[in-house]
């Protein structure tokens, strides 16, 4: 079966962006080493520690298609019609933005609901993961069922205020497994399989 | 220098306890392992994992005196007068509980004031490092700069809703350092050094 994990940054207070949504604080661990993990994207290469290295790695290996919410995406522009891991990308709203509409890129727009584009990158990923970004869409497809694994790379920071990665969820508790712990510099790789109803 | 640390159990969304102030969940893994821990008190011993035992165990060791919130200490019923982890335990309350007024045991109501008790309790640890329970008191101590480190049993659960143990900071953001790790079974415990301004 095809997993779909969600992989994201937050601070140990459970923010994954600041109020004004800047990711600057929890995404330092991805140039806090002197090891370069590059993406697809020239311009886009991580230097990180050398147990980061390995895990980034080891997780661009295993993504095979990526799902994120609209935010996710615009805040990216859309990573430019190719996502950096070099795989499909699906992105779930409501309407298709203008300059994508014509587009042979790798990116996908899906207008009819989280469930088709979890199936769409399901279907993408074949016998690798779908990597999931966004808070908003990690919470609607946990509230779901949709979510296999949550991979956090915790930071140690307390930010205090933001956006919460785990905020108004409609079928909690939610029981996780025990996690595969990674520890890098200013980040500890967390991934913990999520134990069905 | 006696160091101040934080010792709590936190779910993976940030929670210490449920709406109603239940730690049943969040506490899970005292009672989930097969190596006994005893503490000073015959009827409170921990059942963990290997792995948490030996970390426990040296916690135990490591701690001097503890320091709580009235909440905790009544949750608790102020340990019966004496700490399960045979310390003397400093209160930090706006009244001494009438049963506690003439006792003579070792849990010290302290009513001027958070710095008073920390100051107690340190000199009460000597070289040994002060523990601290109780989201208020914590957080109170993080806007103070009174705290050294954080201490954080990670529990793998989403409780959706309840008490925070970083809500309401008001010098954030704070820096922690690289934690180090021991992977339990049921909790990943984490200990990071505050950064001081």
């Amino acid at each position: 079966m095809t997993k779909v994990v969600a992989l994201m940054s937050m601070s140990l207070d459970g923010y994954v962006a600041d109020l004004e949504d800047g990711v600057d604080e929890v995404f330092d661990w991805y140039f806090a080493g002197d090891v370069d993990v590059p993406t697809t994207k020239p311009d886009f290469t991580f230097h990180v520690s050398a147990a980061s290295a390995e895990h980034l790695r080891a997780l661009m290996g295993e993504v095979g298609a990526m799902l994120t919410g609209r935010r996710t995406s615009d805040r990216a522009s859309a990573w430019g019609g190719q996502h950096p891991f070099g795989v499909p990308a699906f992105v779930v709203t409501h309407e298709v933005p203008e300059e994508w509409s014509d587009s042979d890129s790798t990116v996908h727009f899906v207008t009819d609901g989280l469930e088709s584009a979890v199936a769409q990158a399901k279907a993408a990923a074949g016998d690798k993961i779908v990597g999931m970004h966004g808070a908003d869409t990690i919470r609607e497809c946990l509230d779901t069922g949709l979510l296999d694994e949550i991979r956090i790379d915790l930071v140690p920071l307390l930010l205090g205020s933001g956006i919460r990665l785990f905020d108004r969820l409609e079928n909690a508790p939610v029981t996780l497994g025990n996690p595969t712990v990674v520890e890098g510099v200013g980040v500890t790789h967390l991934s913990y399989p999520v134990i069905p109803r």
